[in-house]
């Protein structure tokens, strides 16, 4: 198994793209001895990278590439005209079958768009999707969340195949047979929302999948289903609002607590706890973002990730390729074909 | 000035609705002689309350009315068959002229069809919004967000009118000339989103209000910007998810101060300074939720809401009555009513 990462991709690149990648390939050297963690980029920067962070191991490969597509860039483009980025690169050596996943922090656009050009759409999926893990906040579990904005006109099919490929993730990354599958949506009832979100709870109640009906905004948080589906434009509200409120709730606790004499012996006793709450919004040891629906796996970190999260995103892939995610999604979406079957013109 | 209170609405009917127009019928009579506040009911039940609970004054009047629509009822049909309802009868006292608001912690679905029905829209507008004061956490202000899902089936005209009502309702209820609108979107640049938001921030940007551009989810709850504007699915996953988040938080955050002795101890000397936080979060004080488009006043109040929630509601809708934000939005509408025209016919 091979899994590349994105070297020059984020904001923190090479260098904690380079330290988190030494750590996993550390580990796995014993670990997982058939797993081989090749960084593309510029061969003498990333080489020189990985000499001054000490590495002196063999399951690292270095794959030179000579171009980055940056966030500024318009996706599509980029991917068209930059051959030798790293992105683009690594995406067909997938699709060549030299190569098992990409894990990069680079634009999101250029992994989306690189993906459906290089690697293609599983037969019989619509649109691809980003699929993110959401904390629970009530037991430090985690939800997986798509849309996350892959797609941002969708359609009901489109948000029945987000239930099904985001239950076959779960299943396959987590072990977690037949995983609870909800609808975000703006109340609970079946008859509520949209027309796009009531014909997508038609759709995926007469599925194969464990769809156990609608979930407002204010439960997904302490919710203990494992999957939450919605179109992208919503995911993506939903994403940055909680995220907002969350850190905004956060920054204005450590301010109180910063206040006045009693206030900061106050925070200085519970410190402990006040970290351990701290970590429950620690998302740097979640994984990566899969863009679940393409031909190979593509995950995306946050831009700004350090060591940890590249660490995690790699560990993390490895059941995500061992599992055959892509193949499970693939087996589900022609056991449910006859449902999305009308459409199927526009392909 | 007269203020209908729906006696019969909501968790805590009538106890605590009677209790809260108590409390503001009070203070009305010194600060505010010519208001009226009526309660609207049955009478011996209402009357009854008001004695229990000790009421002596003269400027509380209640008003007959012998039928409740609750929240299981369908709310078109409940309000076409329940003419003898609270809300019915109320908002027909305002259409003819004899009642000025309605305040209710009743049925939202009823309070919007029959607003409908009987009020009728603004001249001009397509559709009402529902508008909810979303607190500022970086400074303990209040951000107006519409809409919160009267409406889910938006249109780009739809959004656009709804950030001038919102401009219209924060100029005439705080009295804050050209206030800042943003447009919740996935993106903050123009190009960002699905067609119903790049129409909406092209028809905006076109517009006689101060429009300035998007805004993401997560940067609501840390604006300076005094109206967020969104269709009515995006802005119902905003507001719920938002409230979700916070209220997680500060529930884990309980949880964490009271495991151990340390801990229960630090919690004890940062007391006030936690009370000081949660009170940031305490919707209580911000007055009811506006349903912005319709010929009249009627302001919807959770349905558990309790005295204060109701006392605050009636003394903040004295100045949606007397700066006439009616009128103020049906000038604002005429002002840009070229922007819409196309679309009209439909209407």
């Amino acid at each position: 198994m091979k899994i590349i990462v994105d070297g020059m991709g984020g904001d923190n690149a090479p260098q904690e793209i380079v330290k988190g990648t030494i750590k996993a390939a550390s580990e796995l050297a014993s670990t997982e001895p058939d797993v081989t963690v090749s960084i593309i980029g510029p061969e003498e920067l990333i080489g020189n990278c990985l000499k001054e962070n000490g590495w002196n191991g063999s399951n690292i490969e270095v794959i030179d590439a000579t171009e980055v597509i940056t966030n500024d860039e318009a996706p599509a483009m980029a991917v068209r005209r930059k051959k030798d980025s790293t992105i683009v690169k690594a995406l067909n050596l997938i699709k060549k079958g030299e190569a098992d996943a990409l894990i990069s922090a680079g634009s999101t656009g250029a992994l989306l768009a690189g993906g459906l050009v290089t690697l293609g759409r599983i037969k019989g999926i619509r649109r691809p999707a980003i699929a993110a893990w959401f904390p629970k906040l009530h037991n430090g579990g985690t939800t997986l969340l798509l849309d996350c904005g892959a797609n941002v006109e969708a359609k009901p099919e489109y948000i029945f195949q987000n239930g099904i490929m985001g239950a076959m993730y779960v299943e396959g990354v987590k072990g977690i047979k037949n995983p609870e599958v909800r609808l975000l949506n703006i109340g609970a009832e079946e008859t509520k929302g949209d027309e796009l979100h009531k014909e997508a709870h038609r759709l995926l109640a007469s599925g194969s999948i464990n769809f156990t009906g609608n979930i407002e905004g204010r439960d997904v948080a302490v919710t203990d289903c494992e999957v939450v589906i919605t179109d992208g434009f919503s995911g993506n509200v939903f994403l940055k609002s909680s995220e907002g409120a969350v850190l905004a709730v956060m920054n204005r606790f450590k301010e109180k607590l910063q206040e006045g004499l009693k206030a900061k012996l106050g925070a200085l006793l519970a410190y402990s706890k006040i970290k351990e709450l701290k970590q429950i919004f620690d998302y740097a040891d979640v994984g990566g973002a899969p863009i679940l629906g393409l031909k190979g796996a593509v995950l995306k970190v946050h831009g700004n990730s350090g060591e940890r999260e590249v660490y995690y995103a790699i560990i993390k892939a490895i059941p995500y390729i061992r599992n055959n995610v892509t193949q499970m999604i693939a087996d589900a979406v022609t056991q449910n074909e006859e449902l999305f079957k009308t459409d199927s013109a526009e392909e």
